[in-house]
């Protein structure tokens, strides 16, 4: 079965969900799920339907242009996406593997909506993974002076690879504008940390010395500004003044490879809409 | 703003979600939000739509005659209800109050969508409680082989009362079909263990036996079979060796009142549908 | 059983396991539990030993004079207290009332190993529920200007009152050093927000715009520094976009009354030790 | 630092810590953490003392054979192991990976305590995945009739191993009393269900039709008795009327390796007494 996600947002007035749902049963779509959410800030109203397309009664195309009809007529701001056009990703990694061996396996049991394009890295450590897994390896290492030429050097691969979003699986250097414009809110990173606290450098050891009873870690969007896109994903753990800071890195593993792997679900099944610092994620 | 909830199932057939936003749109509503649910098992389709009533164009009358035209073209089982309208409950209780007191304090801060009509115990501990909260505590004891007539009793004071649902907070005696049948989905239990496993008496002294590591409760609707009602909501809490049965009990007061608490607040503001065995419990 | 708890903290060197644990014996001590720990940063043990004491071969006097000659020998700090010695607390209180329940039920319950001896507000507004509870309320309202008198009076009530530990249960007042280094370690606060994030005001509503996933509270003990001091326990929430500010606030509820009352149990059975900025809490 | 781990139980009286702490300190070993356990059902107590040897004052025989002496005066059983003397596992597979990976990777970070010495299974699905770990793969198919000849073919192997304890993670052949005798107590199962509810097989269907609000998994020791024996690590996750039987399937990965991991780290480390039906499993 090939379904579509159509994400819209919009000023908050009568008949938003009538006008849209029959725009869909026209159409000959079937709605499975619907999901809608009004921004308490200042009343901006989000939907996201998905919808079996396997009696739509018309084109793509058409579809589209339709689409664009009812935006204009509500002044909504649409995305559509249909489920065998796959998007294609990157993972970015420098040593460490936790991340990326549960990017994989998740992967393969079916549960990310999309294909892992390439693994790309600043070192050569974990180029065996990739193998194992069947995914081509590039090796674009960043010297002392020469980020830009990196990053130039990445946005050739992406494009080779025709990647659409990019996730850094604990990749330990800091983007420029450069890689942050070409892909406004597809870069999805984690933070070991639970972010808005202990932002920055060796965030269990800032933990160890505040003796907190939590640590965590948070996936995010990149932004311009380190560490401060809007959030995706979050998540804490339990901890006691007997483990050291060897255990809450180990401990940290753990919840780090997980809200990374609920953000890149979420995002590649387009569930998630960014408005101001904030993201809607639509329920699975 | 008055609102209201229209909850329905029927046939998952195309343009159910266009009907009901178009229904609800040509009469002046305004959806606020809205949830869909297909079962797995059988295909059913189930809906949930909160909507803004301030400018609706039919009276209440009108509104539910014009309903149950479309109701019978889809063959729809439908409930609706307005948030002006609050329901009734009773509160059942013996001689724990952990319970009550959580019960109370949530309906004093507004998470309740509902009103305390009554309090009623076997026995007269709790007076005292329902009297600081200004709510009328009934006093109906069950005597040995009087079960069916302090029933008898109960359904008069229910009446009298205008009681919609129950809550049974810890009411330590097992009810009879005369009022199970008279509430049918609309009795809401505690169940001081984490069902199915531990049914029946003393389940803290079991879980401790089996030396288990997490204990948890679960609330339920109240059906002819023990402790086997459609399940609301369930809740564990981590225990280790250590824990003696009486630490055991003083962690299961705090998950017993968090699960109660968790399935009145749903049921009250009409958030619950059940099929089968299962329940349907839209998000807030 | 009246029994004892000693907890101790000295360099770590061998034998001290061994040393505490004869002195107990030789006193005709029985050791119930004991728990160790070494600090990470600069190799500090810590020591909590529960015993029974119902076979003391010496009294009390004389108990902690062999004490001191051992604390000599090793350059231990050390703490005795019996169990039959029960610390007097005084909560102090605005508007809010859900800490202020929650330790009166979990007193009643037999949780919390201390005696309440005085409900202390800046406002009128809980006098009812210290009366339902039948423990004394003193109004101590703080006038502009007046906050060193006002503390004055606390002081003086506390004195009455033979207080030893103080409660700060959403007490909606910042204490200036009078109080602070009259009650060192010994006041026990809980910050609606997850430390070290989000320190100050209105902490849910910087939630919310950060657009956070998770929400949490923070039990400490009160330091010069504001909202800084050694934390004592914390525990966080799921929320999500659709959660409105005041959705955080009342699940915020939930965990501040969690933490705190943690925090206080954990403080009344002597549990926590402080060092530099971290705490020390014993398992119950 | 090499040290060792020393675990006892005997009968609840005076001075065992004073007396276990004195032999370990005049053998001149240095108590690095205790703890202690009294099992409420029978006041049998237990103790875990975790000690350095660097400056031991005698060899390990001499230590043993001075043991056995101490262990006699009070009818105590005792268990000793040292650090140096890692022990080795046999990993038990079918056709799911996600454990097995679990395993080889948290071995790889450091968080077992033991070596694994070969991968073992019914099928040959999974030889790649030992092959890239670098660890033998042993194939012992099951034929039909053919169950003794095979547990006596995987006896052989695990003979030839040198192999101390066996993870079933998630092996689909029911064990007969010939291995689970040869190897009491020291084989660690996972059950992809919240026991004791839910026994046996599909307990995510099973799961489903109830209605459950919570799925779980529980990893325990192998005994006669099917998924009965002494439950190690339980926990659960959140789930609702909108996930599917694959979903819960999905989520219960999760939870499934998280328990087994930390029941095959308790039990190489040596953190494990089984009491009864129940295990005492001492703190990390």
């Amino acid at each position: 079965m090939v379904s579509a996600v159509l994400r819209l947002h919009c000023e908050d007035v009568k008949g938003i969900v009538y006008n849209v749902s029959r725009f869909i049963y026209e159409h000959g779509g079937n709605i499975i799920d619907a999901q809608q959410h009004t921004e308490q800030l200042d009343k901006r109203f989000f939907m996201w339907v998905h919808f079996d397309c396997t009696d739509l009664a018309v084109d793509r195309g058409a579809l589209r242009k339709h689409l664009e009809k009812l935006a204009a007529q509500f002044a909504m701001t649409t995305e559509l996406s249909f489920s065998d056009e796959r998007k294609r990703m990157a993972i970015l990694v420098s040593s460490y593997d936790h991340c990326l061996y549960d990017l994989f396996l998740r992967h393969q049991y079916g549960e990310i909506d999309a294909d892992i394009g390439v693994v790309l890295s600043n070192h050569e450590t974990l180029a065996h993974v990739a193998k194992s897994f069947n995914v081509p390896f590039v090796h674009v290492p960043v010297l002392a002076g020469g980020k830009q030429a990196a990053e130039e050097e990445m946005l050739r691969v992406f494009r080779e690879h025709e990647i659409e979003f990019l996730v850094l699986a604990r990749y330990m250097q800091i983007l420029t504008p450069l890689l942050v414009d070409s892909y406004r809110h597809r870069i999805i990173n984690v933070h070991h940390g639970f972010l808005p606290a202990f932002k920055g450098a060796r965030p269990y050891h800032q933990a160890y010395e505040h003796g907190v009873k939590l640590i965590g870690a948070t996936s995010h969007y990149v932004t311009a500004e380190l560490d401060m896109g809007p959030i995706i994903e979050q998540e804490t753990v339990r901890v006691s003044h007997s483990h050291s800071v060897e255990d809450l890195i180990s401990l940290g593993r753990d919840v780090e490879k997980k809200v990374l792997a609920q953000a890149v679900r979420a995002h590649a099944a387009g569930r998630i809409m960014v408005y101001r610092r904030r993201t809607i994620v639509f329920r699975n």
